[in-house]
């Protein structure tokens, strides 16, 4: 594959970067004014590379390239183009952008499938609070109840889909994958550390991981810094701290296992009085849900005693729990059997996780300097997008719809 | 001593404690409306009690028995009668109460010395976020710096003095101790949970602990708590956890050493990031000096050790230190041989360590059951302050000025 070509790649996410609902940022939030210009700037890229190009009812871009008969089985390439505040230029435009270059490389190269490529409008939920709502669409799950989330000003989805200039009433009709997709592939940007550490490009997903995210509280005493011996204190900060250690070290002998305490918060937060109450969050992930669901078992064993060792009591609430998504085995084998490259697990959240119960979904990962991410340093290497084109652009002159 | 005179300065506690700047709590501070209203209700109990009465111009409210000549020696008793905010009844008002029953309780009793009872006006320091204001005026010790201190409101230490009608330029005449103080005692409750845990009713105190108060920050690398595997994170509140339990495990194993990590901030604080960065503080006490800075040089090396088991980085700043304050020893042992009580340190200050470095000053702690104070559920058991009473009458009956 051309430098050339992964040069355009890189130069086409920085162009659409410049688009931002904040001067100075790259915000682009669902439906915004921002994400109508980048529609018409992506649009006419798709047109140029000579695909069929229209905007559906949840606000997806979508481009097809044609097979020779209608009813031809199709191929899906995927990500998003709204942003978290303040990102960077590559998370979600990549894999939009990559392939819509993977499919101009196919020049005039007949396939016995079409190739569909979404630009999706909605995955990181900050408008609504709520990701994953254009991807959800397409598979015939966004609900009423989703439709009618509000953003901060008290404007429902429906609404701004409406003020947008499109029908929400339509989603149903206008939003659906092609009904004979065999297979759909997100690139991304890793987002983390692990390719980079070993010193690699490009890697294939075999699942993404599942996730529990846990509220603790641990209950002490408050006390006079001053006048009360340690023999004496019940001090849930020590208690938290002890669990805090023991997270770690617990996640450190489990491979593919994260665990993180991100938030604490110690009351009554006074120099000179002993906290009397602690409260952390726990986010725990792998990509076997057993594994992961046995994880935080043990946690909160090590939560309780941890707890009972200073005469401090722990609570523990769990806040949300989402299984692991396997991605389709075959398909993953097929794009990684093109190279030497490893396949890892993704421990974010994407759009291919919403689509994989109902199409065969893999993602290709590209090494993310830094692991840096939802920031504006992040950034791509130009000849690791390079390689993920090439793979790609392999895979779709190889690949053949099974029956 | 009579039971009565026990449950009459329990009843005044309680009555000085309805007078309050704020309705519904005990909230009193330095030259306050309720502060003038207490200074009237204290005058009259002085009076009644046979005292010379007078307000002197840093606001304190000062009684005298006079001996049979005017240059006597002088004994003083003393305490405070402002309060923190949403106060108990007994932090202050008691060693001042008491000591006016104490004094009641002599009769007519010649005895060879002056007794001086004050009331000091401010020793919380709520006011003018600055502590013993009233205390260092008596000793001298109040700078102009000090007087130009602001209150929230703007106004200065000596416009406040001013507006409650007292003279700022007559501090210095007006305040100073008698010149022939020869023995200065403060009863107060002991603020913690030693004596109820031992199953005692009254100590004496030997020292006011000595302090340092510390700032530290853990350096880390914020990280996504999905996609950084265990062994490529540098979290900053794992080693600021191992920290904080190593804290205590260190202070536990050096006699009357208290060390407390009582605020702690991660950032950036989100429940699916690894904290990038920690801000905690550390208040280390001992009642000797160099055990106490040998405490904190070697906390500051297991932070550094804590830091690089996570490849973090420790940074710590001083922000205050305050000398431990020795009580007079001789005086402190004959307050203790009327009775079986223990010599405890005070882990709290007190007016009592403005005083001890310019006269023989010592202090009584009465229990405080549940080691409660500064809250309104701050309490005493009537036959602890009978005890406090007892031994502090006995005291007066027998001491006698050295020459």
């Amino acid at each position: 594959m051309s430098t050339a070509a992964a040069e355009r790649v890189v130069a086409r996410c920085r162009e659409l970067a410049r688009i931002t609902d904040v001067p100075g940022e790259t915000t682009r939030l669902f439906l915004s004014p921002a994400t109508a210009e980048a529609h018409t700037l992506l649009s006419q890229w798709m047109l140029e590379a000579g695909l069929q190009t229209r905007i559906d009812d949840i606000g997806n871009v979508r481009g097809l390239r044609p097979a020779p008969t209608e009813d031809a089985p199709a191929l899906l390439l995927f990500s998003h183009i709204d942003t978290v505040p303040n990102a960077g230029a590559f998370d979600g435009p990549l894999g939009v952008i990559l392939g819509l270059e993977a499919i101009a490389a196919l020049g005039d190269t007949p396939l016995p499938f079409q190739i569909e490529l979404i630009a999706f409008s909605e995955e990181e939920g900050v408008r609504f609070a709520f990701p994953f709502l254009s991807s959800r669409a397409v598979v015939s799950e966004l609900t009423a109840d989703m439709l009618a989330r509000t953003d901060p000003d008290g404007v429902t989805v429906a609404e701004a889909i409406s003020n947008f200039g499109l029908r929400s009433d339509a989603i149903s009709i206008t939003t659906p994958l092609l009904s004979r997709t065999f297979a759909a592939i997100e690139v991304h940007i890793e987002q983390g550390p692990v390719l980079e550490a070993a010193n690699e490009q490009i890697a294939v997903v075999h699942a993404i991981a599942g996730q529990s995210r846990l509220k603790l509280t641990f209950h002490g005493v408050a006390n006079h810094a001053g006048t009360t011996p340690m023999k004496l204190r019940h001090d849930a900060l020590v208690s938290a701290a002890e669990f805090i250690t023991a997270v770690d070290r617990h996640a450190q002998g489990i491979p593919e296992l994260v665990a993180t305490v991100g938030r604490i918060e110690a009351l009554p937060g006074a120099m000179n009085v002993v906290p009397g109450t602690v409260h952390l969050t726990l986010d725990v992930r792998h990509p076997e849900d057993t594994i992961r669901q046995q994880a935080v078992a043990s946690l909160l064993d090590i939560a309780d005693k941890a707890a009972q060792w200073k005469g401090v009591r722990a609570e523990a609430a769990l806040l949300s729990e989402q299984a692991a998504v396997p991605m389709d085995a075959a398909l993953t084998h097929q794009l990684k059997s093109d190279g030497p490259i490893r396949s890892m697990v993704s421990g974010a959240g994407h759009d291919a996780m919403i689509l994989a119960p109902h199409v065969p979904t893999t993602m290709l990962f590209v090494r993310s300097p830094g692991g840096v991410s939802h920031n504006p340093a992040e950034d791509v290497r130009t000849e690791d997008v390079a390689a993920a084109l090439e793979t790609l652009v392999s895979f779709l002159r190889t690949t053949r719809p099974s029956n």
